[in-house]
């Protein structure tokens, strides 16, 4: 079997696969771990379960994890020794990591110098990793990035005109994130098109709580719009996406602003909620907007407009365009989103079926128009099943080497 | 006569031309006023001279201009009397202005209200338009704005996605420069195709020392890639254009430079310079490139990638492109960028004669290959003729109202 961990700051979310991953046996998440109200769900065996542990760190919860999994009732394994292989999210992986490694010790050091750039993140996931081999020794731990897939963007796309020492000696350029996401999709609509991936030019549109608009040719990324940190790109929930730099420089300098509160100010206060004054959530972005709220209209033409300029920018670095495939809460639920986006792009051959579109789902992917020389998909994101996919690909390919 | 000024922080340029345009009777440019080796070349009735003259202020510069103007030998006109309207070229008129204004009292007012919003420029240009009342009492001023043409951008392409009362309550926003330049040739190209500028979407490639791509439908800009200052959107000589703000953070937090470090850094040692390391000239990056130099060549890439983006951008925002015009130095005379940038966009319908491209000029401004559905022009802009312009068109309105 194998397991998928994702620790953030807080929280732990974990996924039990059988080895061939043909079914998810077991998941759950622990949330507000050390705080009053920590809470975990479970589920397994179509059963729910709702906890209320006392969880006073990360060991804690851990533990915790392991007890529900081999617990009577509603764990699924008999005993740990089941698990043969598991697989962890690390958020930033720099220049260092360029795809998924079986960790060993010197890995462990090689992460570590990478925790800088992901303060908030990668040191929660690297504890998860030492946990886990302490834990369950008999299993071989995997690290699969955010930022890996995005390792193949040429110099000209990852590289910013600012001083090129920046680069070189301070590791300063777009890293991209989603890449877990943008690369599980990518893959699966060439096999829902029954075509070879390295033939298709695709525009991955990751539209969840985070925003990645990803160009994907013949499988590898060669743009992304997330860039060296988490708020740039297209606006989100509270972050900002794109803007001029300047202001950074008027707020602080002419406004009196400290730079710690316009970098909350960027991450927090910011994109959606920032715009409309009202949420970060698209559905009351959405439901305002109908019912004639002017900034929340604004803030939803804000959110279309440059995405449909980011299909359109890639479409041109790539000098053409075969695929476009929404993904994430956004991209995989909204129609009204998909339907704003794709209704004037007949410039680039895009056009949907607005009925297809409205009841689109994992049966029903393609929402392409009889017209269009562009197929645009709706496909599900599983960024576990992408990490116990790496799981199972290096723990064959280690043994084959062993 | 319509006299044209352009008054920079330590130059004065002027042009003369005929009330009805049809020639330039004189033109000069004053440097480096109030400096050692201030420099003054004027040329008129086919001469040129290059006078070393001693100026102490604008005022003296303004005085010298006067001087040049009716100079029995290399003058032009026999009295001031003779200009009937003064245009001056102004950088940022902030949303105060929406057109070309002439400036009465009320509206030196208004324009000393926007002298922050480019402090370098502005002040020099409000000055000049003083000394001009004082010395040509007779002749009324008009002021045009570089940002004037870019105030029909829609809401959605001009606000940043911060917290709104940003936007509302301190002014920032997208404002765009190079307006009387892109107004310019986007007018001329319309002339060129004998087309009414109402039926075309453009884009129009300011490419100079500074950089402007523009979005052109029906005649109004709806979208620009310089922002709120002067030093985004596309790399130029010396400035950074478009980087991911999250830099500025962590060089100031984690690097420990300055703020006025890092804005400067910005300005001047960035773009063409910052990735080359050479020179923050096109033709010396172009030269060293062809020689194997791989910054030059990275410098290259990142420019014509970034430019081929932002006309993939524009054609999506308009939904349509039928013109790309290229306009000022690196534009109107580098057939290897025109090349470089048109030569993979046939994912828009782009495509170039290489031949003509070669030759193009005033006289065949039109290099569009046969099978290509986007007209490509090369037009030589003319930011003084586009001034003069404005001030024919004010004074004839003006004279009909009285």
């Amino acid at each position: 079997m194998i397991l998928t961990i994702n620790c953030g700051s807080s929280s732990l979310k974990y996924k039990l696969y059988p080895s061939d991953l043909s079914d998810v046996l077991a998941q759950g998440l622990i949330e507000r771990i050390s705080a009053a109200n920590a809470s975990c769900s479970h589920e397994a065996r179509g059963q729910k379960v709702r906890l209320t542990p006392n969880l006073l760190d990360q060991l804690s919860a851990f533990e915790l994890m392991v007890s529900n999994r081999t617990d009577p009732e509603i764990g699924v394994i008999a005993s740990l020794e089941a698990v043969t292989g598991i697989g962890h999210r690390l958020v930033h992986g720099g220049t260092e990591f360029t795809g998924s490694i079986v960790v060993g010790n010197d890995a462990m050091e090689r992460l570590r110098k990478c925790a800088w750039l992901a303060p908030l993140h990668n040191p929660a996931c690297i504890a998860g990793i030492d946990l886990a081999r302490d834990l369950i020794p008999n299993a071989p731990n995997v690290a699969v990035f955010d930022t890996a897939f995005h390792q193949t963007l040429p110099a000209k796309a990852h590289t910013y005109a600012l001083p090129y020492e920046l680069c070189t000696d301070h590791g300063i350029r777009r890293f991209g994130f989603h890449g877990i996401s943008c690369q599980f999709v990518s893959r699966v609509a060439a096999q829902v098109l029954s075509r070879p991936i390295e033939d298709l030019s695709m525009v991955v549109c990751h539209l969840g709580n985070g925003v990645t608009i990803d160009a994907v040719q013949g499988g590898r990324s060669v743009d992304t719009s997330l860039g060296f940190g988490t708020f740039s790109g297209i606006p989100m929930g509270t972050r900002s996406g794109d803007f001029d730099p300047a202001i950074v420089f008027h707020l602080v300098k002419t406004l009196g602003m400290s730079i710690e509160d316009v970098e909350k100010m960027c991450y927090t206060q910011s994109g959606l909620l920032g715009l409309s004054g009202l949420s970060n959530d698209m559905r009351e972005i959405l439901a305002a907007a109908s019912n004639g709220d002017t900034r929340c209209s604004l803030a939803l033409d804000s959110f279309v407009y440059s995405i449909r300029k980011t299909i359109g920018a890639y479409a041109a670095a790539m000098n053409g365009l075969d695929v476009l495939v929404f993904t994430a809460g956004i991209g995989e639920n909204s129609a009204t989103i998909r339907s704003r986006i794709c209704s004037r792009l007949g410039v680039l051959g895009i056009a949907i079926d607005e009925r297809t579109n409205e009841i689109a789902g994992p049966e029903l992917p393609n929402i392409t128009a009889a017209d269009a020389s562009v197929t645009t998909l709706v496909i599900p994101t599983d960024e576990e099943r992408m990490i116990a996919t790496e799981v199972r690909t290096l723990m064959s390919r280690h043994q084959s080497a062993a």
